[in-house]
């Protein structure tokens, strides 16, 4: 199975957490891990192979690294120029590769993502989750739809979480270079979230929409969804929730008296992964 | 390693994930496990022999039915019967078993346990953590001391961790005796934690006391071992409890909208331990 992944030498610790999430979750999975970076030291990246060859002995852990494409996109604190990798991705792995599932580095996978992987993508770039919380949902459709013209924008789906079709955007004409028009031409005010506003204009009509609860549950938002249908308990979330995100600034690794529902489980993952 | 459980039918599924969490959290320790018990059906006891031999090979799983012993003992609807069963275990365990760890099923084990396993006992019967809770403890100890008739409790213990000195036991002439008297004599009035009062009275000079925070942490009281000392961050626990301790009536595995601190936690392993 093939995952894309793409962090900067910070976030080297949260990706180890949430490989080892994927890989003691995945039994009988092997896995073709390919993370694109920028400018990660050598002997960091021979730490991550062996790390993997140790805990997944038939997987494989493939570094590539590339020149930075967007001198002039502008990127906050948060949103790094890594995000827009996952895009372009499809020109720097193996050509034969039909898709790949982009996984960002802040979220554990608790349960297997072999139904996700094998999602019928009916001939579109994408399988996502929108985020339903309706406040910034409704925020981001009207923002996108003023800045980019479109009347047509219904959802805002989050880009953390990506099955991507690289068979169709390597054979489509207009793929690269819709992205690249779309960040040549951003302005800083609708750069937001630059990678997810390029996923939610351009590619507006080309998404499977994927179940969020699934699979791409908001580490913040258990009360919310738990008060929308109470059947989302968290025996039910174990069950079934795939991929918990922990979306925002506020991360789990990052020490705050004011713990998460999700903080120890995502802790004792980190440590688990710290000594495999 | 020796390790000693007690449950009646409706905790065999509590048992299931503890025993799940110690096993993949020492990962190259095998385990005899001794579960003593009055009236589980076989099948279910088969059940569990099946799912240890799964996933820990060269473990073993034995259980032993014993007749009640203690049919006048008061009881009341959480802390059962089998509680007792720890302290007179030598007499239905191998004759050459010089020790063995008891484990209550209503916890999880995070990290490994070899060092409380090998802890000197100096001689002592048992090895225990007091539960520090200021409001508790004395409580416990003025109850116990007008009880008991003794001046020199000082401390409560908790009985859900223990490291018993079984050989000490057997070769000790007033052990079951005091024991047994102990439970006939018992007044009803006492009896709120008939099984922890017997520990804290009969033995209170025989106890080797070992850290709460490492062997016997309160998944409760997150927040108050925190504000005695900051140092008691998530991280911290994460790294250095071995115990992780389900105490009180809310359990994690009954539904209740209020989380507590560590359900997550619990939940994820109780569904891994599920599959397994």
């Amino acid at each position: 199975m093939n995952i894309l992944v793409s962090c900067d030498e910070n976030y080297l610790g949260p990706l180890r957490t949430m490989l080892y999430s994927l890989i003691v979750n995945n039994e009988g999975t092997d896995f073709d891990i390919y993370l694109i970076h920028k400018d990660i030291p050598e002997d960091r990246l021979a730490e991550m192979t062996g790390f993997i060859a140790r805990i997944s002995p038939n997987s494989s852990f493939n570094p590539i690294k590339i020149e930075s494409l967007f001198s002039t996109a502008k990127v906050n604190f948060y949103y790094t120029e890594e995000m827009y990798y996952r895009l372009l991705a499809f020109k720097y792995l193996p050509e034969d590769m039909d898709k790949i599932l982009y996984l960002d580095p802040d979220i554990l996978i608790l349960n297997r993502v072999d139904e996700l992987y094998n999602i019928d993508l009916e001939g579109k770039f994408f399988a996502a989750a929108t985020h339903s919380y309706i406040g910034v949902k409704s925020f981001n459709v009207a923002r996108l739809s003023v800045s980019s013209g479109y009347d047509d924008i219904e959802d805002y789906y989050n880009s953390g979480i990506l099955m991507i079709n690289l068979k169709k955007a390597r054979e489509s004409e207009i793929y690269e270079r819709e992205v690249l028009s779309y960040i040549e031409n951003s302005k800083s005010i609708g750069l937001m979230m630059p990678d997810q506003d390029l996923l939610n204009v351009v590619f507006r009509n080309d998404i499977i929409k994927i179940s969020e609860i699934k699979y791409n549950y908001d580490s913040r938002r258990y009360l919310a969804y738990r008060l929308k249908d109470k059947k989302y308990d968290m025996n039910f979330i174990m069950e079934n929730t795939v991929v918990l995100h922990f979306c925002g600034k506020n991360k789990p690794w990052n020490d705050d008296i004011n713990l998460g529902t999700f903080t120890s489980l995502y802790l004792h993952y980190q440590k688990r992964a710290q000594e495999a």
